[in-house]
């Protein structure tokens, strides 16, 4: 029987990690869980750095951007030594077991432990690049792209009212998810990102046609380019100087981010936090264990989190016709 | 061979309409369709009072919250005599089909047509009430939800600072969804909708024994409930005197109304607007009729427009359960 | 020399109050002086229930709505005995001095102090309402003003989407001012506020004869009037129905409520509150007494607390003069 | 007496621009005065590119960022040539006057005119920079402030979360207002702008000493740096790279740039933009001319165009003198 478990908050920071928090201490005060919660990532169970986490510590915190645990990313379980300090850390403590909010990144540091670990071992997708195989959507991304095209619509005013041409750079380092998502959200008139193939000033005029045939044809105000970052060598400041060049119009660039980090989390991931922390909660009790908590076609589901960076999440491909479909017009 | 449709918005707006509308017109235009635009509704039919809908003039307007096409109610649709003009007003302008944005309501009106038009009919699903059968979402709902908890996030901050109880009444006529999503996003401490039971004063202390439980034994500094119109015989204001007095502590009735359906629509229902408005069309050049193009599991689908009111959407159980499990606690 | 002093909010919470403890507390540091804080204003001073403020317990409060000490009337004050007990309670405590952070009203309430201590008294306006004179703005009036905007330019959406007549109740109990300045911002069709005068079933056609004007002439496709609670016998939702009976149009009343307490406050007000609570901890140093601490034309200066509530504060009449030019038009 | 004037928008876009249209409009209908747009800013003037302006033109635009009439530098107006030909444009259109919305450099280019044109020539400043003389702010500024207010405010989240330091560069090319303004606001642990003096390689440890006292004795979990562009040879970025260097830790620079010039307007530009876009017209009406319509200590007022670039307009030295003494604390 599960009396005492650990949670923590790893890798890039997400919004709603503190509402996956709050539905993790609430559910298990329900089972008579004792929950502590370690600092800094992993970082805190090396170090033996954590707080008791009462109901009154998550009261009012379902709104609040970052982490009330804090984030980091560790080197250290990266090594052997690592995990099997980690493990040593979670028996001392007389832990039934462990929540890891995070990434693919931080569920293979939790993979680590489990070779010198004997309780269970659960994940919880937070991340805003939505890039977890196993779950329709993760912790954050969903606020990620409000935060974005709340920026994106100020940009469109003035792109509008002085006629100029914009590049938004968005996060993302291995996936177009928020780029594709924000640019159709905002009506860009262009998306750029890694799976619509890779851009160099060899085949820049891929992206110039449609730009031309938009100033000649439909006499667009102002045109936005949402991009992924890293899509030109020399980052999306080189793209806009290449397309300024190329146009002879002034191009700008505009590099988002980490507001796009920050933020009160929006209901969406409000409402996924709180359903992946109390599931992953009553999985455990339930005997769970090496699973993510994720979320597929709005039913709860666990996942192995051996898989969960096996393969490129795909976007949605209806959207990426449509999108190209209309670009191209 | 589809070479002319018409477009409306009818019943109550719903953010994201325009996203609707912005992507009917752009994918009518890739396949050289022509696309009108009535104005308020069936009403617009009915007095053929339209305008034209080029991409141009749907640029930008994704953003916007309303509908620029304006939205109403159409009693004269609801006669046979109406359905028989509707119908006559489709032939003369030679539309080969028509897409209406609406809840079922509006769907009903659409089948009502059906009988005497020999063009396409096919629905969108916009209401904030996510109340349609046949798709997980309508366009709306995302966005009301998100303003309900930005109002309630802020009377959080003046109920706990002045430690007062609050009832924040949110709208859905017929069905508890936006006030049983928006509760647990907003971290309600309890929340009263329909498909919880009836309430009335003879069972008042079913409401009345987590309160009072929550005060004595968690000394929380704020107490928010959120309520479902129609939950309480005399309104939400009644329900507030009959607590004020049983508990003897000031409780308000803040009613959001009309706030709900405004605003730029959040980026998810400007990509399921996108999406269907997009679904819409093609689907009608593939010879759809008297279907709705909902989303089922991030696939877009069609459905039969005379089954979306067929019976009431249930709410996540699991949801339902847990928020239910911590009220009690 | 001072050394320790105390701080309190009182009355109506007003989004600030949390950047003008935390500028006392920052300033108190760099001036050696230690700071306490009472909870729920002037009760907790009467029962000792309080907290040491250190910098650390201020950081990143700046941007927070509500109060952490929280705020309460305190109607034992009005009593001499109150009086007597409150400053006997600075007396045991050591405070050489208290700082107030609320209305007129807890203004008066710090007088009455002053009858029994010896220590110096000094007060910074918090109140959304902007009725405190001695100061061009009170802390939180900037906050509900866009607050109010906010939820109006929603009103807005749907009232242009569905052609209707909506009447927008913003606080202010006895004085126009947040009525008048959102109404303007809003663009709102009609403003009624206190100040234009008395409202009665008798004189109704003043306010009817502009919205029948405007549907004649102007084709308006929503009408907004922004109108000051107490403004109409029997609230702003009779004031609807005795429209909408006049008129044969559905007139709909919206009461925003509470929500214009809440919500991080805006730049301004972050502002005002940091000049003047590091104000009030500067004059207190340098000895005065009795004094708020105001700004007026860009400067702080300070004001006798005993003339705060002296004379309504007038609301701008280049700005009334325009609003009824533009309405009457 | 005056029967048509023209107005236009100049130089970079600011928030509340439409929203002084508007007030131009109405105003002028008041007083039976035509109204034209140019588009473009001065380029419209020259290219007699415009559009007839009444009031259901400017309905529901207060609320709207960016400018309808759209914004550009204008080259031509620089040279003798232009001027010529803009003042004769004016008399071709036989406008009584023309209104500049703009900063002291669209002053400059309304002087410039003044030499060839008979007509009445007024200001109304409109630029986020508030670098204007003869007014206490300018249109837009305001917004400005909290658009960069709420990047920050997100910074903070994940600056917090994840313990970094963060320098944000906001908007300012001569002028440290924005910096300070958002900097104060935002309660940033450091401001950096041009008023405080040269920041070099060579001075770096002026702002390293208060990073590494507060780090030393504070344990702050966040640090965030505001400055103002152009505060650093080869940029924020280089100086963030600087800073990582020197300190060991990982420092960021975020440049929000053009997002601070969109947005809906907040109501303090609302209200500033419909007084000074009212008062221009009924003093152009009183026979006003080559003047700006400014608001000095909440009054209207009337300040030569010749004059609002002649000083600096100085940062209120009492926030620079607190912020510092917060700072090296």
């Amino acid at each position: 029987m599960i009396k005492r478990i650990g949670v923590l908050t790893s890798g890039g920071d997400a919004p709603g990690m503190n509402a996956a928090i709050r539905a993790i201490v609430l559910t298990a005060a329900v089972h008579n869980i004792d929950v502590i919660g370690f600092h800094h990532g992993f970082n805190g169970l090396l170090e033996q750095d954590y707080q008791m986490l009462l109901p009154q510590h998550v009261q009012h915190i379902i709104q609040q951007g970052g982490t009330l645990l804090k984030s980091a990313r560790c080197k250290a379980l990266h090594t052997d030594n690592g995990a099997q300090q980690a493990a040593a850390a979670l028996h001392s403590l007389q832990l039934d077991g462990l929540i890891v909010i995070g990434g693919d990144g931080s569920f293979r540091g939790t993979l680590a432990i489990a070779k010198y670990y004997q309780g269970q071992l659960i994940g919880v997708p937070g991340t805003i690049d939505n890039d977890v195989d196993g779950t329709d959507y993760t912790i954050g991304f969903a606020t990620a792209i409000d935060t974005a095209l709340n920026a994106i619509d100020k940009i469109r005013d003035t792109a509008d009212a002085f006629e100029r041409i914009f590049l938004v750079e968005l996060m993302g380092r291995h996936s177009g998810y928020i780029t594709l998502s924000a640019g159709i959200a905002a009506g860009a008139e262009q998306i750029i990102c890694p799976e619509f193939g890779t851009l160099t000033e060899a085949n820049l005029q891929t992206i110039l046609t449609p730009i031309q045939h938009a100033q000649l044809l439909r006499g667009k105000s102002s045109y936005i380019i949402v991009v992924a970052e890293n899509s030109y060598p020399g980052g999306t400041t080189a793209l806009a100087d290449a397309l300024s060049k190329a146009l002879n119009i002034e191009c700008r660039a505009c590099i988002l981010g980490h507001i796009q980090r920050g933020g009160s989390p929006v209901g969406a991931d409000r409402i996924l936090a709180t359903k992946l922390g109390a599931y992953a909660v009553e999985q455990m009790v339930n005997g769970a264990n090496l699973m993510m908590a994720g979320e597929v076609n709005q039913q709860a589901v666990l996942y192995p989190l051996a898989k969960t960076g096996d393969k490129q999440k795909q976007i949605d491909p209806y959207m990426v016709r449509w999108q190209q479909c209309i670009a191209s017009d």
